[in-house]
């Protein structure tokens, strides 16, 4: 066995790479989650995260993953029976699906073939029809990290607006929220859930809702069983800075550092960075000739890039030689396109040069892997990232 | 405001103070939680919290409080309108029977007064009274962390057997695992309950559930509504070494490194010095003249030390002079003991000097808030400490 | 052989406990020493140095431990043959002198009994009879760390002043800086000696001289060989911000930290705090009934106590029970009082509960290794701390 | 002024980039360095020097940059007037003469163009002509940081040899340790330097000297002036465990584990990953069409590879625009070469993907700076990478 020496790169789409300041700032003593001390920090990451949603409604930060925080949405507004609209769009919304159907509700579940964002025709469509306004919600995933297509929410929240629908609008944003635009008030968003371990750049652990007023009315009206994901519980203990549990606590010293580094960077610089980044990385594959999962122009994830490997050809076993070779992991296809797609996280705490060695890393892999590709995919990233257009990238002509 | 230097006091019983070590193994970059290297942390943890639960069955680690422990006790076996025997031993006796509440359980909740450990004989005359065993539970705290009372697993265990009742038995060990001994399997427990911030040493994020074969049927019968807490999902994804979600992996680090602290100690030795530092505590409480909320002789926590105040007296205003004047937090009295109690955690990464700075923090803290009390305390736990009776430590005669 | 748990009480007279921001600050990558980045922290511990030493005269910071800072004292201002007069105050003026010889110095060495300060009296005498001013520097030990006696630099220098003698004052305030009073400027010190490991809070490794501008002309004009320890090779490099050579990087990220601790807390505070702890432990030990090592009022540091072993009794054994049962440290006796003396720290990071566990642990200690003492020396530090006369402390009746 | 996310590309020849594992093992409390614990430690990183030295005498470990590592092998075994013959390598030499100047030591000083290794032709006839062996030793540097040019050892203690010369071999492989082949024992070195910022991964702060037994004999008769730098004061402690002053304690914890790393990957394996990492880079400078400084074929560095810029081009603007645009520091060409010469570090904890996102952010910096080159030397890197002939590299044709 190889004994790698440098850093990994972990270039999947997250958990991302963690800055050491954050790393430090977790690496701290523990306090009591009860004292004068903890409140400051307590109030601290709230309003943190209400700049990180654009929101000035309660934000709810649970020691889970994201998976609990979709849990909670459900829980907090929905019964047993209750019709949800939710969309096809990869395996994120899939696995929320089985959430809900868990729950027991009744879910309306538009297909999609895994390459696009959210049918919003279809979603048009079902509203309008749904005259008695039997859907209580819709859930869509911002940015579905199975597939690297992204839905956007506003698109959503129009539609509802047009036909006048009362439903609740669920945004699933774990691997959106830091990387990509998000504007919860402003969009008229109701629930929104996110997690830590993506553009928040901490170890997973930590999940959030955020929640409209109406959410909250709707919650208060509902009397659905639930407890630990109870979100007026946690409001009002939030009040005075402190949770109705002990607190993941260093988690949350984490998260203080890492939006203090969001911001010290300009959240509308962190969404431009991820969004060149994205570019460079799809400029790479056009010249590798490889495709993207995403075939939606528009709807490209600026926090990560799926790529389809031609047929033949394994993306487990190339992501194995790019792991045992290079020391980088990638992420693997899901699902239905397992085998299919490997994913290349460029989410998080991430530069131009790191993005270098990871596409470095993908084209050397596909040699040594024998993937059928063309050379010099890097040289149109390296345009990219010098601020040009990367048809001007040198062609690299095989001898 | 007074800047404090050296270090806090952390002792409150929990979260605990967090060995350098721990922190140092969870400050390290998160890895992919789908790749190999983290199977083997994945199983070497799973594993590691069998050791330490003493048992052979499945341990499920949620990324949660513990809190969100007990919540998955009950949504993985019970049902609404299911009838439970539950003991108001404390405060966490209340929250948990709060959360039965909400899942709509049928909670025959024998009160108590918070000074002893469970009535053993009200929970015999329970369950032998119901021939038709509609109890389906019986959920009991082992270390109840509000009050300083232990309750003994087996002797409840002893109580099932001799009645043949087939409940199942619920033990909160939240505040007691890795401090206390316990037997999950040796003693029959079906649902174990942990959290990782207190004898764990770790930060909170972390809790457990370990379950026997019954627990597991039963959950396997049980139609009711769960996802996030799933037992069943959990444990058949672990046996790739991973989880349904993404873990708490940075907590994980540190779980592993915990547990061999803990194993380099001896659970045996940890035991024993739990026992040795909660000795010593009575035996300074003892020469103050004060009283422990604990009434029962054999009851009394080797964790943490629960003290009364003397009537007119605040421990809140008491514990707040402890902390500005020399930066140690204790823990505040719970619900109905509100400002009457305040406690003092022995527990987790701790030594004998440790709590020699602990007791003269109260012994001065109950000088400078003027409570009655009479100097020396600190002398009789030193006799303890030295392996010594602490009839025979000097006295202090004031002069 | 025991495995210790909890915190380890490092109470030697130095290395003394590096808070946790501090070891977190150092525990960053390191950078490139020429660039810009570096050159705003090369500036900052500079001037935070300045600061702690109160000049406004160059402060050379070196890769080394305070031994090199006393030779680069010495190999600066001085040339073989040159006369210096030195004090036996304890095992560090021995040590320095030691290295006077190596490098040649004619030494007069001012004997003592190393339970006092130098003897100013002597020093007058020799200064005021030595009218040729073949006395180059006088050389003394602020805080004789070996003998818990300190030297006020300030009285020498007044005696430098009276007699007008031109002799460079040059003071090794290595375990001084930082915890007792301490005016480079103000004093008239040419040359003032630290190092990181005391009151600076930070791991051992870096060096200071504080250099007078009579200092620094005496060193240009100086032609003896030189070139690690070469102030003006500094000093110049220094005006860019960096050094002539590779700096101990990761230790100046602690300094520059450690110093803001120092300055949030307030040097007077930090002093005050120094003399109060030493207060407490000299009402501890009276009352044990034991000696200190420093017989002169006045002359006791607040920043360590050095304490004598009744005869028959060897101070190294009881250090050896002290750290076996008690997992502490502390400090042995040097040279001709080994084994006849122990040295208590409580400089640096450190505060009233930690002063507590150390002095139980001594107490406890005295009792295990059969040392005669009266017990209760813990009940009137314990006075001291809460702002009392230590004579108010109940007394110990042993029955 | 721009915000930079992501890690720093620290990518110049010393310090290197210091291993999480390495940080995380400094970062724990300071011990007590005359306690049993710390000799353990004090042992281990004894004995583990002399395996990486690769010998079995004596190693010192100074709290010191490298140069004071230097000044430790002059005035241990030289003293004012003593001959030496040095070789004007680069940079590194000039400075190692500047301290033998300050010792006055009279210095025959082969001049060089800094584009080779040392001239073994002159340093042959120089010990050849030498009859009466006045030349005492000859000084080289292994692996000359400031023009990537290396000179072995080996070959000149075979001069040495043949023309039966006694003087001592001294050796500077400050950058060359822990990177290049090196046997202190089996080439016959006696004197080595060395520091602990390159390939030893550690922040800066350690100074190493190993010594051969003819050295050790040489400084024993040697009545030179010296103290801190004394080698035999530090041997006859070391054997206790410890050191004649207060040791760079946790700058030793992370020497432990840097060596461990070292040992886990093989030191030849680190040595075979330094090779394949220089040829790689010498690949891509070939198809930028730049010159290395290094023109001695079979004299490249293994560590560091030194570039020239085209005439009318200055390195240090180029510099500038590489670490503004692409957060990467780079080695500033040095004295005689400052302008002209960039550097590439590509040593100590490194890797292939890291070494990608280096060369990128070099080949983009050479574009931006409008500085003549040709594109693709990225790609001709990869194949080295891939363990091919970086001449099968497709070839960049630029539209």
């Amino acid at each position: 066995m190889t004994v790698h020496t440098g850093r990994h790169f972990l270039q999947i789409p997250g958990p991302t790479n963690v800055p050491d300041r954050v790393l430090r700032a977790m690496d701290m003593p523990t306090m009591d989650h009860r004292g004068p001390e903890f409140a400051e920090i307590g109030f601290a990451v709230l309003s943190a995260m209400q700049r990180v949603f654009r929101t000035k409604q309660p934000v709810i930060i649970y020691p889970s993953s994201g998976t609990g925080a979709w849990e909670a949405a459900i829980v907090n507004t929905l019964q047993p029976g209750d019709k949800v609209l939710m969309c096809e769009t990869g395996q994120f919304a899939v696995l929320w699906r089985g959430i809900a159907d868990k729950f027991k509700l009744d879910v309306d579940f538009i297909p999609g073939d895994w390459r696009h964002g959210a049918d919003l025709e279809q979603i048009e469509a079902k509203l309008s029809a749904d005259k008695a306004h039997k859907i209580k919600a819709v859930c869509m995933v911002h940015n579905e990290t199975s597939t690297a297509c992204v839905t956007y929410p506003l698109d959503v929240r129009k539609i509802l607006d047009t036909v006048k629908h009362p439903a609740l609008l669920m945004v699933d944003t774990i691997s959106g929220l830091g990387s990509l635009e998000y504007e919860h008030d402003a969009w008229g968003i109701d629930v929104s859930i996110a997690g830590s371990q993506k553009g928040l750049m901490l170890p997973p652990g930590l999940g959030f809702n955020a929640v409209s007023e109406k959410a909250l009315a709707v919650a208060k009206a509902n009397p659905g069983m639930r407890s630990y994901w109870d979100w007026q519980d946690v409001i009002n203990i939030n009040k005075a800075g402190t949770w109705p549990y002990t607190p993941a606590t260093n988690l949350l010293f984490g998260l203080k550092e890492a939006v203090k580094m969001l911001e010290e960077e300009g959240l509308d610089n962190v969404f431009a960075r991820h969004k060149r980044h994205s570019e460079a990385t799809r400029a790479a594959i056009k010249v590798w000739g490889l495709e993207t999962q995403c075939q939606e122009q528009g709807a490209h994830s600026p926090a990560l890039t799926a790529v389809r490997m031609p047929d033949g050809h394994d993306a487990d076993a190339f992501r194995k030689i790019v792991l045992e070779n290079f020391d980088m992991s990638l992420g693997t296809g899901l699902n239905k396109v397992k085998g299919k797609v490997f994913r290349i996280g460029h989410i998080g705490h991430f530069n131009d040069l790191m993005l270098m060695g990871t596409l470095s890393g993908v084209e050397m892999g596909l040699d040594l892997a024998k993937v059928p590709h063309r050379a010099g995919g890097v040289l149109a990233a390296m345009e990219v990232l010098k601020g040009r257009d990367a048809a001007q990238a040198p062609k690299a002509a095989v001898a």
